[in-house]
């Protein structure tokens, strides 16, 4: 096996998402090139970062892989600038299904990996915020660990983070780094966003990447921003507020090490205590 | 079954601990009535109320269960002012064995149940704190849930909080509080204290209710303190800082049905597709 770098750069894109799907495209592009210029290896993009997160634009949107513009575009991106792309997630059809998904691609251009979002958006909060992402999508079926020569990675999307199993379920398939692409909005954003970032990384003892959309007040679905590296600590390596921008950060594996060397949490896991079972 | 109320009050005790062992049960048994007179039907106390963090001590301060006079201190508590009784933690002694070890009452004085620290504290973090429970105390081999007329109560002690499975495991049982008697440090505490009690109740949608003892800058282990009740949207109720004091809060049933039936975390889980197994 290749011994992986002590340390690399991970691009974070956070663009804001207008109703113009070729304008999207454009905007990531470019901000991946910048991403890319100032030394990111891996660069990861925002949920839905080419469709206004609303349901019913997701049919009208959504490409079928390998054909849409914007797969094409990733896929270009990543052998242009022979990096390593985790997309974000854009709306994928797939016979009648339509999914929330996000295409991984290699500095050859080539797939590595699809993630399909696994856990549905479906909530009613009393206070006005009603979404329900599974009257038009499907749900995925498998937990994404991608293996790259900067270490494992995994991938979810936006709803995947609230589920505690998930996130341990890569630390176990030895991911050093949690990619997710998703769309807090300006509620769950300033209650969970944060603290959900970092507290899936002291758990387990990895990087997390959150990636947001920048704000746009003119959308029916208000996001929240504030993409950010949390460290295996739960420390904020880079964060942005919710304006568009770009981080550009380390991630550093000889400190995961030694985190996971003085703190030894998930070699102190008590499988014969625990239990996976419905509520 | 009998319909438990919509809301009641916990009372938080946050002592000073010292190294005299009758002045830490006095202490203790006064501010547990303090709490009973303020309302409190349910009392917690800390990790370690009634002997400093020092494993070296620990052996002269265990006692065995039903003689010791700090357990006898928490019966005659619980049966004089008709509350529930979480008795933090003390070491237990049986036979050779030392735990560390939370002693449950009920309003007649009779033990409900007694839950064992399941996860030992063993780390060595390289900036100079070091401790290594596992030298003198042995592990519990139980999650410990009790069925009370307020509702389901887990007890976690302190490590056992890191690990979110245990946490789970409480709700997917029915827990509507977790209480986590624990005597983290000046490195752990701002680090990961609120951070991990408030995502522990996000993601369980349950009540948390972190005890510490208050700060002794003379202690060989100096605490954080900062003792805090947290809601099921992981929201601080009602906190401390690091001086002695104590905590009446409400715990608010109506308030975990609604976050649960707007945001149905619990129900979302896909269970098909976690994992528990070893590193």
């Amino acid at each position: 096996m290749m011994r992986l770098p002590d340390k690399w750069l991970l691009g974070l894109i956070q663009n804001r998402v207008v109703d113009d799907k070729k304008t999207n495209i454009d905007t990531a592009g470019k901000m991946i090139a910048e991403a890319a210029a100032r030394g990111a290896e891996v660069v990861a993009l925002p949920e839905m970062f080419n469709c206004p997160y609303n349901s019913r634009l997701f049919p009208g949107f959504a490409e079928r892989y390998p054909d849409g513009e914007t797969i094409g575009m990733l896929s270009e991106m990543a052998a242009a600038k022979n990096i390593y792309i985790f997309g974000g997630s854009i709306p994928e059809r797939e016979e009648k299904q339509i999914f929330n998904t996000c295409f991984v691609f290699g500095p050859d251009g080539s797939l590595l990996a699809r993630h399909r979002k696994c856990h549905l958006y479906d909530v009613d909060l009393k206070d006005g915020l009603t979404f329900k992402e599974s009257d038009v999508l499907e749900r995925g079926n498998r937990i994404t660990v991608v293996n790259t020569p900067f270490g494992k990675i995994g991938v979810g999307i936006c709803y995947d983070i609230r589920f505690p199993e998930m996130a341990r379920a890569m630390a176990l398939q030895g991911a050093v780094l949690m990619v997710l692409p998703a769309a807090f909005n300006l509620i769950s954003g300033p209650a969970h966003w944060e603290l959900t970032l970092r507290m899936r990384a002291v758990d387990n003892q990895f990087y997390v990447a959150g990636v947001s959309p920048a704000r746009n007040e003119q959308a029916s679905y208000v996001v929240y921003g504030h993409s950010m590296l949390v460290d295996p600590w739960g420390k904020i390596v880079q964060s942005l507020e919710e304006k568009e921008g770009i981080i550009v950060a380390e991630v550093d594996l000889e400190r995961l090490r030694r985190v996971r060397d003085e703190f030894p949490l998930l070699k102190h896991r008590r499988v014969d205590l625990y239990e996976l079972r419905e509520l």
